[in-house]
């Protein structure tokens, strides 16, 4: 089985929601940086793998199966190493749709919002550029609203689609870190008990420990 | 086997993005709705279903799984029928990843411009208030990149993931429709040939035919 191939940057958040899954299936992975800061992501040869010039892209030699999008790739990734990744997934039809289902929310309702506060408190200041901070006001409001949401589910379980936890969790990791880091956005997680113990939970785990210092 | 049950409201866009499919894979469903005008979907009872207070909910009284998120309830439906959804999901590793990468992509590339500018144009129209113009003129160089993008893709293959329809174009529907028709937006499709020929296949399909007339 030849390595698969991930061509990203690993500082990248997308990247990280990929590593993470990697490192806890413990799968082997080549990782091919794309230099976002010299624009290798629009040189020809990488559009043609991913035609918005964005990463990850996942090269798996063994099927000769190219993919991108992260969650994407989570899903295929979990799918090809079934046995391994196990309730990281789903073990039957019922948890395999909740995990999807979560994994869905959170691309959906809260990477937006999150997404948004990160884009302008943290990834501007690593361009030397100042945050809009009307724009940040704007998203907090829609960042409170999904936290309340998840504050009741995580009352009755401990993590988002069940007892165990899956991709749906591991996917909140990345910006879920910058926002509790250096974005300064700690309170909205803070002051919900549920979802602070939540977050404890899948952040200490080693695999994140690991990726979160990758650069 | 009980019919399916959809919580719903047929005239949104969500909803008519999972009518669709239910339409293509000729499986019998029932349509329970929630009326968003009288905030049915802010009851206590519904919001049990649904924590984040939207619609769509799939309750599948056969499996005993309910779950939201309308491309997540695509993707449990195409793989519970996985027989006569055929190449609506893909055969096949590959083509199953290809569906699912360019389902991601709709959802997190196009949808975000495509929604943001339907909600300013249309749905505040519905509620009479006017639109933000300079929010649509922000999205709209973004709606135009994914185009370019898909513009490049569809000139090498009939649909997005490959040689045939899958729930990855079906996926564009609603908010594509919408676009071309009320938010006056038809330009960015037009002015792309293949773009507009992709468009011209998807939107003539008779099931979308009946379901962009629902509400």
């Amino acid at each position: 089985m030849a390595p698969l191939k991930l061509l990203c940057m690993p500082l990248s958040t997308c990247t990280k929601r990929v590593i993470a899954l990697l490192e806890e299936l413990q799968v082997p992975y080549e990782v091919v940086t794309i230099d976002l800061t010299k624009g290798e992501q629009k040189r020809p040869e990488y559009v043609k793998l991913q035609p918005f010039g964005k990463i990850p892209v996942l090269e798996d030699p063994d099927t000769g199966i190219t993919i991108f999008e992260s969650r994407s790739i989570l899903r295929y990734l979990a799918n090809k190493y079934q046995d391994k990744a196990g309730s990281l997934v789903g073990t039957d039809a019922k948890s395999r749709a909740l995990v999807d289902n979560w994994l869905e929310a959170e691309g959906q309702n809260f990477n937006p919002p999150a997404g948004n506060i990160v884009f302008e408190r943290v990834f501007k200041a690593w361009r030397g550029q100042a945050a809009d901070e009307a724009a940040v006001q704007k998203e907090l409001p829609k960042l409170e609203a999904v936290l309340d949401a998840y504050e009741t589910i995580l009352a009755q379980r401990p993590y988002l689609a069940g007892d165990d936890f899956s991709i749906a969790d591991l996917s909140h990791l990345p910006y879920l870190s910058l926002l509790m880091t250096a974005a300064g956005v700690s309170d909205p997680v803070n002051k919900r008990p549920h979802v602070k113990a939540w977050w404890d939970r899948i952040s200490s785990r080693p695999t994140w420990q690991k990726v979160s210092q990758m650069k």
